[in-house]
């Protein structure tokens, strides 16, 4: 197994109330709560861990309320890089009443400083240096206090390492990200639509984005669209996933989980058709539950069965012609 | 200065998020939020830290989320001796919008074993023993699993060592603690009311319960009533304190503050009209903001000088003749 860096650097504590129902102004008791160390890299890094790799976390943690990540790590068996800054990591509220309404306070994060990016920086290279992992995994949004141009600057260094690097952001930090030509990378539609300047409302249009992602120099460009599988577009060939359908309870993690099984399956060199269905699969287990995917599920092997791929390569030639 | 143990055995950790108007089934981002370390005996260690009493805190303590908690340890300088039990620590989240309205959501706590009482003894015996400290105060409400008999085995343990004991709770545990025959305790008004069955109406009733408190064998009887003051029965005198105006913002750790502050009087051998006038001031003071008394703020003198203390042992004669 492959040993892996994970970097979330604007992670989140979900706390979730379930209530009969929110009494404003009044004193409520929910029978029950829920405390979650989140974040997409903590979750990216968690399913690893689960698929067996080495991995160790890092980014910036609020040292005041770092218990429920160190809880994680603990579980997990995963090596704490974290840097902890000043202050509190960011508290997302859930209020979910029984009638299925659900509102959400999400609180401020901490602020990160120009020094804290160099300590970052500098504890990601010793850890780099010394554990020589074979990729860099680099997931979720930007906190207050950095901007793009230093998130940009960032990523150069981390390529500049030479070990693939695996992004999944959104937003102003996602043109950032294409810009840097990592190895992979994952928007979902509508994230790629807007940085092909088209709408993808046809596959051949989704197609041809991907195409695009691909050949402005980036390996592996993955489309997501949930329910409809991945598009996958990479020098080895094109391929198009399908999950089989499954009761959806929890998406958080479903990208999430789906980013570490193609990592899993690229570092462990297996066939990019059964890399992409088991991802695929795994994802779909995921959103049957809270948490990352569960490879030990009872009927994963059913999944993986009914998770289709195809190749797409004749409908690219197809659609270069056309 | 004093070596003194805290015990709090049901903390709490109290998230508070400032909104403008919450908006229901919507994502709402306040611009401010709040996370902190609660519970009452946490608060009394607090004041006595800043005192400059050296204090041992325990309890129990949720071991996913005990961060807010250390940080205070450090802050303050306090020794952490509280016992780590699985899972979370209840957090009471406050929701405060900017027309006043306040909604509250009191997560449930963790459930405290048998066997988690046993280390808890284990654990405050082997402090007890090293460090021989002055006084033990206990405050705050029992957790989920500890039934009044099992609490008040924990006090007759406590009590045993031959340490004053002093002990800050309400309801069923309030009753236990008056039977135990601690060293001090403060009920309110309404608490005493409830053990002494009787309406505290009239300042005549309200001596009458606190002498008989003192009398069933408790040395310090103390009965708040907010900005009313307080009520002190020993056996050497009675005094009725009277705290200035103050512009009450936040009420929570005030009788935290003053069992500290009459402990830091007694343990340092002040005049008992001193100590009263200290700790009733430093309540004053604390209720201005958020936390614990401030003994350095600026016009504490100013506070000290207009807090009233009067002897009662002539109201009191009075009234056992009448």
């Amino acid at each position: 197994m492959a040993h892996v860096m994970s970097i979330t650097l604007n992670p989140a504590i979900d706390l979730a109330f379930y209530l009969d129902q929110l009494m404003l102004g009044a004193v409520n008791r929910p029978a029950e709560s829920q405390l979650e160390a989140a974040g997409k890299g903590v979750n990216v890094a968690r399913m690893l861990a689960v698929l067996g790799h080495q991995v160790t976390a890092s980014g910036f943690l609020g040292e005041d309320n770092d218990g429920p990540f160190r809880h994680v790590f603990k579980t997990y068996g995963i090596k704490d890089a974290f840097v902890r800054v000043p202050g509190q990591t960011r508290i997302n509220t859930k209020l979910a009443e029984s009638d299925g309404r659900v509102t959400d306070i999400n609180g401020p994060g901490v602020s990160i400083s120009e020094a804290d990016i160099q300590t970052l920086l500098q504890t990601l290279q010793q850890h780099i240096q010394h554990q020589r992992p074979e990729a860099i995994v680099l997931a979720g949004s930007l906190p207050q206090g950095i901007s793009t141009d230093t998130f940009g600057q960032c990523l150069q260094t981390l390529k500049a390492t030479g070990i693939p690097l695996w992004l999944d952001t959104s937003g102003p930090a996602l043109t950032t990200a294409i810009a840097q030509q990592p190895a992979a990378i994952k928007p979902n539609e509508h994230e790629l639509a807007e940085w092909a300047g088209m709408p993808l409302s046809h596959q051949r249009y989704r197609l041809e984005a991907a195409q695009r992602l691909h050949q402005s120099g980036i390996e592996h460009a993955l489309l997501s669209a949930g329910a409809e599988g991945v598009l996958w577009v990479s020098s080895a060939g094109i391929w198009q996933s399908t999950p089989p359908q499954v009761d959806a309870r929890n998406t958080v993690s479903a990208g999430d989980t789906f980013m570490a099984g193609m990592l899993h399956g690229l570092l462990n060199q297996h066939a990019p058709d059964d890399t992409l269905r088991f991802a695929t699969a795994l994802s779909a287990e995921s959103v049957r539950h809270l948490g990352v995917g569960d490879p030990q599920a009872s009927d994963f092997t059913t999944l993986l069965n009914l998770t289709q791929v195809e190749s797409m390569d004749n409908a690219a030639t197809e659609s270069s012609l056309s």
